[in-house]
């Protein structure tokens, strides 16, 4: 599938789900989209990733396309109006567009004209199945040992550790699965439900589900979302420990942050204080424990001390602890 | 308004809405509709509420009709197809239909049809309002004390105790609000938000938005849902405590029950374990304290072995304990 992805303004640092799928993905990238950046390259930011040319809008991105992507979420989740010309571009040339916002493309009455008149599909892949319903508690019973990222924020790895622990795992030959739970990781999955924008009485419900389905594997990573201490996306953290019944935790962290990002008047508690509040809120429904960390130090540029600050993160949690990106993730599945 | 209040096959025992307003709700109840008790009465079962008969069906209900409400809630909020000729039969007479289900009536194409034929109103007080968002973490910003009931599980009587607060409160001549978050206390509140119906990644926003709306009081007794260790409902739980950010919590537990009810395979913890959880996951976000506890004896017979729980449940979790129906709530607004 070639494909555009949507990041104005926001390449690479915000752009979560854009750098995910230049990632993770299987996708064929022609371009990213940034305005801020036209005429760059995204190996000029990221050297490890598929490569592609940045241009400044859909209009600017030569030869045949499949999709636009819509790789930014602002906090929110609500559709910035400067993309609009973007997003009706894309129709216009026949191109799907998918995006994981809380604002459903295919409820905007111009897009969904446009896609009738061209023979598109507008896929809203937040959109929750309609048939979801409470958690019967049965997440338990699967097979499969359940690994479940956990963090000390959003943004903090989940999604990339529960990615390189997927793959790393299927290098050792593991018979590994992947549940996604958020927008970007449904992308590069292909599927699945994104628990943020599911009804709060059916959040546990939902992730319950999707483990139940991929309980057969041996292993099943359960990427996270959000923090247990987070003001604002604690309910969801809460729904995705309790719906998933994990095995093992494993904690996100970034190295250096100490207050919750776009709220800084709310400190980050201590690493130790997250293993404790994860662990004795789960232990009452399924007990576990953090197996190992995970520690972001795409902001230290040294790397001796990206490698003393993951052997602090690991003391401080008291379990090994790897930079999944910049290290390798084999002591992590060496402690499963 | 005169009302019937539909509870088929669930009154008194299992129709939590329905005893709620009949207990706290300013309604003129003409009946209650259960086919399993009809010709009996309210105060054979609840000698201590606004009476009424009680009718097989919406058709034996004599005199004139304003509404017929849902009174009971199956687990996952559904809609039971043998309430249909209910329904029908009130919108038949010009009621209108007044349901907290996570099933929408509006939605509903014959409900809808007869409703406009017959100038009547669908009202799903579940349905949030179109403009949620994220929580700020401002609700520690306002004036008033705000209590929050939290519980070791579902039906325990956190809205029982919040109503019994506020009233107490008002008789003492306190300036108190009320702040609903289930279907009951919103139909008896006559407005507010069903928290359990928004999307999890708006559930905090939306208590935030009505604590922050009616912080203006001297009290605010907001009214908690489920149990922060529940298998299904923990992501509600845990996205009121932290948008609520108490000042204080009042911990309701019903005598006798050790199992999750409807989950019976999963033991409720020790009063103890669910206050160390509350106040360390409030704690990052805002720092609160379990000081006092609302015990429901509803199921102990005898009144000295009620107080003896009573006192127990004190010890248990070192704090000043009630039940709020059988006895007073004086000490508990002592406590605050």
């Amino acid at each position: 599938m070639r494909v555009a992805i949507l990041a104005h303004g926001k390449f690479p640092d915000d752009a979560k789900t854009a750098v995910g799928i230049l990632q993770y993905g299987e996708h064929d990238v022609a371009a990213v989209l940034d305005r801020d950046r036209p005429g760059e390259r995204v190996c000029d930011f990221l050297p490890d990733v598929q490569d592609a040319p940045i241009a400044g809008t859909i209009d600017d991105v030569e030869g045949p396309l499949d999709a636009l992507i819509v790789g930014i979420a602002p906090i929110g989740g609500g559709f910035d109006e400067t993309w609009r010309p973007d997003v009706v571009g894309a129709l216009e040339r026949g191109c799907d567009v998918i995006a994981g916002l809380h604002y459903f493309l295919a409820d905007d009455e111009e897009f969904r004209a446009l896609a009738d008149e061209h023979g598109c599909e507008l896929r809203d892949v937040r959109r929750p199945p309609p048939d979801l319903t409470v958690a019967a508690g049965t997440a338990r019973e699967v097979d499969a040992e359940v690994v479940l990222t956990v963090g000390t924020d959003c943004s903090t790895g989940k999604m990339t550790a529960t990615m390189e622990l997927v793959e790393a795992a299927r290098d050792r030959g593991w018979d590994a699965g992947f549940v996604p739970t958020g927008q970007t990781g449904a992308m590069i999955a292909g599927g699945g439900i994104v628990v943020d924008r599911t009804i709060s009485d059916f959040t546990a419900g939902a992730v319950e589900r999707m483990v139940t389905e991929r309980g057969d594997r041996d292993y099943l990573f359960v990427e996270g979302q959000g923090a247990i201490t987070h003001p604002a996306y604690s309910a969801v953290t809460c729904g995705i420990l309790h719906g998933a019944m994990p095995d093992a935790l494993v904690l996100c962290h970034e190295a250096g942050r100490d207050a919750i990002h776009g709220y800084e008047s709310f400190p980050i508690p201590h690493p130790s204080t997250h293993v404790a509040l994860y662990e004795d809120l789960a232990a009452p429904v399924r007990g576990t424990e953090v197996v190992a960390g995970a520690l972001n130090t795409r902001h230290v540029d040294d790397e001796a001390a990206a490698r003393e600050a993951v052997a602090d993160f690991g003391d401080a949690i008291d379990a090994p602890a790897t930079d999944p990106v910049r290290f390798d993730v084999g002591e992590v599945l060496d402690a499963l």
